[in-house]
């Protein structure tokens, strides 16, 4: 059986969560924590006891909204993703996920569907790790990967912490931060953010898994000097070292795979003043691969670049990898309840990795876990210039609340 | 006649002037207008006036002492440099010439030569312009290429006005910032800050003059976006851009002359985010010459560069140049009195060419001027690791007092 959403509803919904922190530009600031992350949740909050769901706040702020199943011996459906956005950012990275399965239930109960299967519902503190890092912070912890205390300590720019911001929304719950249910699986709907769907005209992406990646950075100790009466040969230009390899990071993808991609997001130049010979540049290198073993081959080639460009250059250097994450497979059933539900509501799909990270990523560790993708029609994300159509929203929408249905067994349906 | 410094007063002097603002790794931190600025004008006032010098202080707090000539019709040589420092710079740039000034004049006094021009020593309010921009600031506002009114307005990164920081160690002075007195020429003794005179092993140098350079910023726009999901081929990476253009201004002054230099000394990405493409990125060159046409070669080749980088990587660009000074020919007379005063002491000496600006820049527009290069032993400058040796202090010392005696022509010796 699929199911088909409220269309108007639906895009209604979304309309309406996009003006908690609406910018100017029609994108979203609705940073974790903030003033606006307290409004959306307790719009989110309001909307899930309308629908009856059983409401859990957990120490950590991740917000869980539970629809019972026939079957009490069963695990749980988990559905969601996350409310915060990136500064000035878009308004469907991960309200559109959290938004679809609101309507999800929404239409369960309107249709007075039973599912074998409890289905919950969930928002996830802190995906977007731009306030606070790292990303993915809620579902990380729930999972397992991070300490709770450690993460409570964490401070934003203004030296804000964690906890004290979290207590100050109003949502540091009682619930451990834990699985404290016992869970079947994890669906989670995303716009794609990059091109793919788009370039092949696709309806509907189904996630099979997430690149792994590399990230690191690279100090070069040079000699600070005059830029007048130095000559060149003299010279030991930190930031010439580091401009050397930044070109090799944008060339190492083109000699490793076809999905291989890598940058430097950031670089600190001392002491920058135009008339001193930088002596000392730290800048980071960020790779990424569907195959774990080409992250590898990425990672020794920057390592190989920075050492000669420190050779040539005559320069002191250092390396740190700062992450390193293997690439995640969904679980094949998962996979398979998506596929299934895109092929009976008539929708062109296709398989896809993703390029980014997601709270899937974390939920994956523990249980089968899937994710469906939404059409990013320019490719763009992070940005207020994000965009997917109405169309492609519901077409994803309805792809992820049919493989729930699928998979959380339907019983009968009253229409 | 040549005239030699009394050795072990000159190198006590220099030793005393280092400790005021003296640095735990030996090195000085003296900035225009502190406090440690106010105490070495003081002591600098006092030793003038032991001297018997006729003190002047000018409104933008240059310092004249002024010792008169037997003819009241010459003009007067003037001979100086500066007392402030970099941020933890040496003990030699600036103080050097400005002891072996005041050393000048004691030894004249000591030996009671009476010389037919008058002779004034000077100290120059911030040549540095580490506190305050531009660099040069108080020779330059004297020799009208800047409008005092606007200098007074500059603030440092505290927000303190030029203006104000200069009546509060009182050294605004009464006197207009302008030559009120007629001048016969300019010498000033500096130490190198490269490392030709060392490798050469000579003694003193002969500055025949100062390089011209350009001085500019590139900015390009990019796109920002997710450094996961976006594939190479749709990347428009500000960063590669600016990366590719500070590799190409290390390669440019070598397609050029032997002494052409080039670096780009500050750089700023944004946002800055190891996960986030950069989507605008500001670099600056910088480029030096004594020969004026190189430098417009460099600045054509610069620019060349740049927009082939622009178009490799999809970028929008604009550049600003923001600084362009010619070269600066030193008065044939006074570069001819050193090397007569040099070759008199016995010195091995070379001619070369200023590969920074001094004080020397803003004299040459209105009178004849040369400069005395002591040698820099590593050719490091503007860092505590600045060194030259006492003796080579002291003979560029004794070849700006000779020099200097000559060109104030003496009249009589009691020996």
């Amino acid at each position: 059986m699929v199911i088909e959403l409220d269309r108007d509803r639906f895009i209604e919904t979304m309309e309406e969560q996009a003006q908690i922190g609406a910018t100017e530009n029609n994108g979203l600031h609705r940073l974790t924590l903030s003033d606006e992350d307290k409004e959306i949740r307790d719009w989110f909050y309001d909307q899930m006891e309308a629908e009856g769901l059983d409401i859990r706040i957990d120490e950590f702020g991740n917000m869980f909204g539970r629809r019972e199943g026939s079957d009490s011996e069963k695990g749980a459906l988990l559905i969601g993703s996350h409310l915060d956005s990136q500064p000035y950012g878009g308004i469907y990275d991960g309200a559109l996920g959290v938004i679809g399965a609101l309507e999800f239930i929404r239409t369960l109960n309107d249709e007075g569907i039973q599912t074998k299967h409890p289905i919950e519902i969930v928002n996830w503190t802190n995906e977007e790790g731009s306030r606070y890092q790292p990303a993915m912070q809620g579902s990380g912890v729930w999972a397992g990967v991070h300490d709770i205390d450690n993460e409570y300590k964490k401070t934003d720019e203004e030296g804000n912490q964690f906890e004290n911001e979290l207590e100050r929304i109003g949502y540091k719950g009682e619930v451990p931060a834990e699985p404290t249910e016992n869970y079947e699986g994890y669906l989670e709907l995303h716009i794609e953010q990059g091109p793919y769907l788009a370039e092949q005209e696709k309806d509907v992406g189904i996630v099979s898994g997430i690149v792994g990646f590399t990230w690191g950075a690279i100090t070069y100790y040079g000699e600070a000097d005059h830029t007048g009466p130095t000559p060149m040969r003299y010279r030991n230009d930190a930031l010439v070292g580091a401009a050397d390899v930044i070109t090799q990071i944008r060339r190492i993808p083109s000699m490793l795979g076809e999905r291989t991609v890598g940058s430097t997001g950031y670089v600190d130049a001392q002491p920058n003043s135009i008339n001193t010979i930088p002596g000392e540049v730290t800048f980071t290198w960020g790779f990424r691969d569907p195959d774990d073993e080409v992250v590898q081959e990425a990672f020794d080639r920057v390592l190989f670049e920075a050492e000669a460009a420190a050779d040539r250059e005559g320069l002191d250097w250092e390396w740190e990898e700062r992450m390193r994450a293997s690439s995640v497979d969904f679980a094949q059933n998962n996979v398979e309840a998506i596929s299934r539900a895109a092929d009976k509501l008539g929708y062109d799909a296709m398989k896809i990795f993703s390029g980014a990270g997601h709270d899937a990523t974390h939920t994956a560790d523990i249980m089968d876990t899937a994710m469906v993708f939404a059409v990013s029609e320019n490719g763009k994300s992070h940005t207020e210039e994000e965009f997917t159509s109405w169309d492609h929203c519901y077409k994803a929408a309805n792809t992820l609340a049919s493989a729930g249905l699928d998979l959380a067994q339907e019983m009968e349906v009253e229409s």
